[in-house]
């Protein structure tokens, strides 16, 4: 799970962002999906690994194949609309990839935007939605304001609760930028599940503060810890519920209330399905797209002109260390950590596929 | 500043709910506003009063006519379209009372939900917003999903400054609850600007983490810090830099830009005019509104079943504790401390009003 965030260290082997992105696209093909929906998967992976979000980035493929074996992932799922209302729409994913319906979903949302200025659309029945920031940032880079959310089985603690009762839910607002789009992309928890994940990997402690044991108690055990604290403890949960209400109720189809009456109930919404709403804005209505990319460059401009904090190099904007992190791989290559490269490799072997050599 | 927060302390006095808004309603109409206007920022003051957000209350009514005074807050301003098309709305307020604006422009929003499914608008230069969760409600209310956002001048640090740099954005998101809306209402700062008012005027020492003194260095002193931190870091920075964008920059009206370019414009930026940004969409083009609520009803049920932290006696959702405090300072009065008492009582006297006595 760790090599995502992986920088290059001395166990770590380096490949290019082309042979991974393949392997990625041609094990998923092998597992049943048609070439157009692998790529976009793979797409979606290699988006999240480029930009040092390890959590939803390779490590994330081994998991795929596992949710496609069980019947969670319908790798042939075509999403449809189940709701089409002028500027409003729900899309049925029938578990196809998160990836998949995401995608499908900011492409409807940019053309229902363009033509009536605003679109506002729930995906229902997804399997992981993934690095939700890759969609808010398509609908930017098309002139769009956008805002996205999603929401998924229980892995936090809703404030007062000692058990997982909320979704870490994903934030994601994105916006034109001067050069590239400016994407904020945020867990609804202090860390998201797959920094976790990539502590357990590593087997370091965590800070007090990021989560709870199964009994309830707070732990700084990575394997201990089971169950993910809010950011902010009410703020967080409370995000983390309206976003459950936003993407899946008002869509008539909750995660967390089934998943909550009993053990039985919690173990089946590890299906992993998820629900996200998805909000986007023509600017043009508004103003120039010109004007407001020069706003947005007049303000990135100011806040770095700034004072720092003794230790900072730079003031960033959202997304933008991300977006640096991806140039850097896209030229230098994509660290792996062995973990993440012996499961690719196991996960290559079984369509007997050949593994890449590191760069 | 502190009277909002007090809850029936020895030093407080107890006022019925109905002679205050009074008594803000008469000094509102005597400083120059027609009486619907004077009516209506007195509720939104009582609003937040009574649900214990004394920083958003009556604490707010001396400032407001020092607003007055300056020129900054126009008691006779009309709020008036900028931009209308279909769904989407420019409200430029003329520097009216914040609670003004966002009343005509909450109505905006919630006419053009029902004709169209969805509305997104802007409300420009606007005196202090207040308490968003007001409008987010009132949304709630008739049967719509709201998000209001709100972008002032600058009161936090941007992650990595070491000066106010970004503002302290409110972000509200409300939907109609079995009984009364759940109504989400967060600063994207660690507290908000209020809570340190009050920290102040009580003499407590602060936190660590909570703000920065004005050299930019970690204070717990409430008199030494004047730079709040954002929650979560980049998170809440970067959640308060998408608002200056989204309410402010999407309609041409940046703030912090211009305030950031010199100590003289910064304090030019204290005028206090904010903007804010309204989503609605109407619930019934989902689905029907009585299944909606039911969902909602039974995720409530199923969060406060669980099993909760030690100390901890009920999960609350998003605005009950606040709905609570109303329902009981409607039937017990409302306690306000000394401080707040002698400063209302100062600001009656300047326009002849007698002062209430208390319950």
């Amino acid at each position: 799970m760790s090599g995502g965030k992986g920088s290059g260290g001395l166990d770590d082997s380096v490949f290019a962002e082309d042979t991974l992105r393949t392997l990625a696209a041609d094990v998923l093909a092998c597992a049943g999906m048609d070439a157009r929906d692998a790529g976009c998967v793979a797409d979606a992976l290699m988006w999240a690994e480029l930009r040092g979000q390890g959590g939803h980035g390779l490590s994330r493929l081994p998991l795929y194949l596992e949710l496609i074996d069980k019947g969670f992932l319908d790798a042939r799922a075509v999403p449809a609309l189940a709701l089409d209302s002028a500027a409003m729409f729900v899309l049925e994913a029938h578990r196809a990839a998160g990836a998949v319906a995401m995608e499908a979903a900011s492409d409807l949302a940019a053309a229902r935007a363009r033509a009536t200025g605003l679109a506002f659309g729930t995906v229902r029945n997804a399997s992981h939605t993934g690095a939700i920031g890759r969609y808010a940032e398509r609908l930017a880079a098309r002139g769009l304001v956008a805002i996205i959310g999603a929401a998924g089985p229980p892995l936090m603690a809703y404030a007062g609760t000692a058990v997982a009762s909320a979704s870490t839910s994903p934030l994601s607002i994105a916006v034109p930028g001067p050069a590239v789009p400016v994407v904020l992309d945020m867990a609804t928890s202090v860390i998201p599940f797959g920094r976790l994940l990539q502590a357990r990997s590593l087997g370091q402690p965590i800070p007090e503060g990021w989560a709870l044991d199964a009994r309830g108690a707070p732990t700084t055990d990575p394997k201990a810890a089971s169950v993910l604290l809010p950011l902010g403890g009410p703020k967080g949960a409370g995000l983390a519920l309206m976003f459950e209400i936003l993407a899946g109720l008002l869509a008539g189809n909750p995660i967390l209330a089934p998943a909550l009456e009993s053990e039985e109930s919690r173990a089946a919404a590890r299906n992993g399905l998820q629900n996200a709403f998805l909000f986007a804005a023509d600017i043009s209505v508004f103003r120039s797209l010109t004007d407001f990319r020069t706003d947005v460059e007049e303000l990135a401009a100011a806040l770095k002109a700034l004072p720092r904090q003794p230790g900072v190099e730079a003031i960033l904007l959202p997304g933008e260390r991300g977006a640096a992190a991806a140039a850097r791989r896209r030229a230098e290559g994509v660290p792996l950590a062995p973990p993440l490269v012996r499961s690719l490799s196991d996960a290559a072997a079984r369509f007997g596929l050949a593994f890449p050599a590191p760069a």
